[in-house]
């Protein structure tokens, strides 16, 4: 039986001082970052986390950690992921507490597992962050996944300690956290030789493993921390030369149905199973970048308002399951968002100014993978431009206000030509036109002037535009006709939607890997009395129904 | 409660002279293939099939005309599809058949005509035969996604026939052969009008549905009929110059649990849930291609052999659902091969020989996309070479005998050097080799010679080489660990790891939008018993589950 693991709020809120399963050392440009797992402090009672094996609560700390080493510590230039535990590296996901979970909950845990290991490779290609997997000893599922993030891999040979996947011989699920994608794109194991590794349950130790290309380098025992020093210390040469931005929190006030951040609100409404985002605009202040702009710290609008909007998306994914439609809103002064995005532009080169970037483009990227309708709201007195307007682009449907008494314009910015992509890697404008560079063009000619709605509706920035007179009636229409249908012929809708023309390795994780995830984890062959992932640990072997399909 | 509608043998072989749901007529250049579905002649019993709705029956007569009209009638340079129903154009999948299939009915069902509207796409590319669907009556739902299939779309403009994909709102399912990913990648829709579209269950009459880029062209009533024609003869031009080959059945003998064509044989084990598919090798006299290559007839190796392999793939996805594992065999002279590769390469110009390659090349496909595993043997006196050997190459895995008695070899030929390209563009090697040309260059270098089992073990173009010894044992180990797997996980692990890197609109079809069918296809919104699908046509509204994943 199913039990709903979600009932209770998940908390995101983390700092390295309170880590229960990680434990972070900086060591001049190596940081260190040492898997620890308590078994006892899993995000919900049930299950113990042996063997270095995860759940989300063990995931949110690598989050923070892969973050906070991006801006507080840019000095480092090389992150070394290891085991405390002696024999294994990491277990993958607790089998257990998968067995326990929802389909929501699992659904929606694997894709945080897997936006934190994209960030990890994020890191590494854009903040000179190289992740380093120090396999000192067993990396199995999760495990192994998570080395595959890494920019390279290391494995013990101790002839015990082996990487593997066995995910479908054990549990008749798959290596969903991009496992079964990386092998292939990332680190192109031949096809054969993937589909021979992902069938044997004890994977490969490190001869085997470094013949087929699952690992780059095998070190023996007692030799091996050594040469796990000596390559770290190669790779990070002298780091980076920064001093780093603390982060603070972004807990929100919540009130009832209402979770206030400084610049982002969410408002749930149940009865309705609708919610509001209003995101506050920039102030003129915020746009004038000081010389050295970490002067600003964490607390600066540009970087402050996406990682609320980051943690307004997590509260909906995980603590409000059933609000399937979301509206956005803006408040503000669109010409300081013109200004913030373009006075950012010319700090880029920056290493806070690219990070917090990073961080908008991040946050946009959520909202394309997030199973829920997301509607933009445009109305006079709101700041739709620039970077805040990839937020209704990112969105199903944008509506707006034709109002004769008050002015309501769109504008779009630097922020709208590339600078924050999609997972497949097109920017937002070019996914909306896609196949019509000189249409992308047009609208970019428009950068910094007020677009009226007219033009907003000529131009196709949005969906459709009512006037003063049936704006309440159709935007209620609007709404109540979505929020009618099936959720899961929605999701399908949505990810099907959202993603125009090519596809990134990134992209087809959250594709085609995870939409078979999502399937398997709905089969009675998986997740039925007698399944595989049920049986898992368990006195009687799964029973399977063998039709194929 | 699901009812087994595959436990009686679905029929493939059928002729124009005997389809009851189609009318192919041929007028000089343009052919007009005119649906006229018999409601009491689907597959099954349980539903009528009502409004030009269809079943696999009449799919498969549509996927023969496809096929017919390209070997046997080259002459014709444009198709036609309309209705000879009165209002309706075509009123898409039965959703009554829909609601009585099984899953894996419903995913093969699906597959079917995906496959055939890629066919037409191909026609179009490949064949010089343009398709053109004149919706003269109301196009909803797969009547919809099949005109999406075609070159361009006409719509009667006469105030009430409207294209829908009503799936979502209807039946809590998604437009899902092909509807989704062509309204955006093919007709470059935008996302949010496309969002829009699939969300009105009556869909768009002619003005919107031209002004949405839903249809190319409208004309009122009164015209329409003149003005297709006035537009086919145009399209038309003098049509093609050549005088086709008719096509030949291929039913097979079956005696017992096996089925025997002329060169390929499936032998069902059913006991072990495995199948064993031989092909013979051609004859020396089938590489001798006359000067007139029609004079060959459909009986020609070259043809026949991918026509029954074709054959041999449906018979065991529709007919025999509990076999999981498949093992390919070759049996022949491996230089009449590549004799017959490097002929039909010579004459690939030659519209029969194209067609011959196309249907070599849409068999291949069949294979990447068939939620079965492959085993690839190889062992002395079989021909793996060239065009067979992308047989092996196509399958999951390949395991080759190193007999100190008898000579055993693979072979490239042209065949293998992107002849008959995968789904997502790449050529089986270039899939095989991702991300390293000079791999592939390596072994196309090696054209036309004997690559023993040492080299083919060195050059990655097997996954393993056993001795003699050794082989009786390994090969049974390998096919009784992998028949003990659970199905599920083995049909995600097959469809993530037989595609590596990039995607096309057709990949695209088969990997994101049909993953997620699949899923919706298992979700109780849709098919639990007061799911949406369930509950179509029912006195009941469907009652959701709203928790969104």
């Amino acid at each position: 039986m199913e039990t709903n693991v979600s009932t209770d709020r998940v908390r995101f809120a983390t700092h390295p001082s309170r880590y229960k399963h990680w434990k972070l050392e900086i060591a001049g440009p190596v940081a260190w970052l040492k898997m620890d797992v308590n078994e006892d402090e899993g995000l919900r009672p049930g299950y113990k986390l042996k063997m270095n094996s995860y759940d989300l609560a063990v995931d949110i700390e690598l989050d923070d950690a892969v973050t906070r080493l991006r801006f507080e510590h840019p000095e480092v230039s090389v992150v070394v992921i290891e085991s405390l535990n002696e024999k294994v590296f990491c277990a993958g996901a607790n089998i257990f507490m998968l067995g326990l979970s929802t389909h929501s909950h699992k659904v929606n845990f694997c894709k945080f597992t897997n936006e934190t290991r994209i960030n990890i490779e994020e890191a590494t290609a854009k903040s000179g962050q190289r992740y380093v997997a120090s396999l000192n000893g067993a990396a199995a599922g999760g495990g192994y996944e998570l080395a595959l993030a890494c920019d390279e891999i290391h494995l013990v040979d101790d002839r015990n300690s082996a990487v593997s996947l066995p995910e479908v011989p054990l549990l008749g699920v798959l290596p969903g956290t991009g496992g079964l994608t990386r092998l292939v794109d990332k680190r192109k194991v031949r096809r054969d030789l993937a589909d021979a590794f992902c069938t044997i349950a004890e994977g490969a130790k490190a001869k085997k493993a470094l013949e087929w290309g699952l690992v780059d380098f095998v070190h023996p025992k007692g030799v091996y921390a050594e040469a796990i020093k000596k390559r770290a210390a190669e790779l990070a040469g002298r780091g980076n030369a920064a001093a780093g931005v603390v982060l603070d929190d972004v807990e929100p006030e919540i009130d009832g149905d209402v979770l206030r951040f400084r610049y982002v609100t969410l408002e749930i409404q149940p009865d309705v199973r609708t919610a509001k985002i209003t995101i506050k605009g920039p102030s003129e202040a915020d746009a004038i970048i000081p010389s050295e702009p970490t002067t600003f710290g964490s607390g600066w609008y540009a970087l402050r308002v996406w990682r609320e909007l980051r943690r307004a998306i997590l509260e909906l994914r995980f603590n409000y399951n059933a609000i399937g439609l979301i509206t956005f809103h803006t408040d503000g002064d669109p010409t300081h968002v013109l200004a913030l995005d373009e006075a950012m532009e010319k700090r880029r080169d920056h290493w806070f100014v690219r990070e917090v970037l990073l961080q908008q483009a991040r946050t946009l990227k959520m909202i394309d993978v997030t199973a829920r309708t997301f509607f933009a709201v445009l109305t006079p007195g709101s700041c739709w431009a620039g970077s805040l307007f990839e937020v209704a682009l990112a969105s199903d449907r944008a509506y707006m206000k034709d109002d004769p008494e008050r002015d309501n314009a769109i504008a779009v910015s630097v922020a709208n030509a590339g600078r924050a992509p999609m997972a497949h890697g097109l920017s937002r404008l070019e996914n909306r036109f896609y196949g019509s560079e000189e249409h992308v063009a047009r609208v970019l000619a428009r950068r910094g002037e007020a677009i009226s709605p007219a033009e907003a509706k000529e131009l196709g920035l949005v969906t459709d535009v009512f006037d003063d007179i049936d704006w309440d009636d159709e935007l209620r229409l609007a709404i109540e006709e979505r929020r009618s249908l099936s959720p899961d012929a929605l999701t399908g809708l949505e990810a099907n939607l959202r993603f125009v023309g090519p596809e990134t390795m990134e992209s087809r994780i959250y594709a085609r890997l995870s939409a078979w995830q999502n399937w398997i984890f709905t089969r009675p062959n998986a997740v039925g009395e007698k399944g595989a992932l049920t049986s898992y640990g368990k006195p009687h072997s799964p029973e399977f129904d063998w039709s194929r399909v």
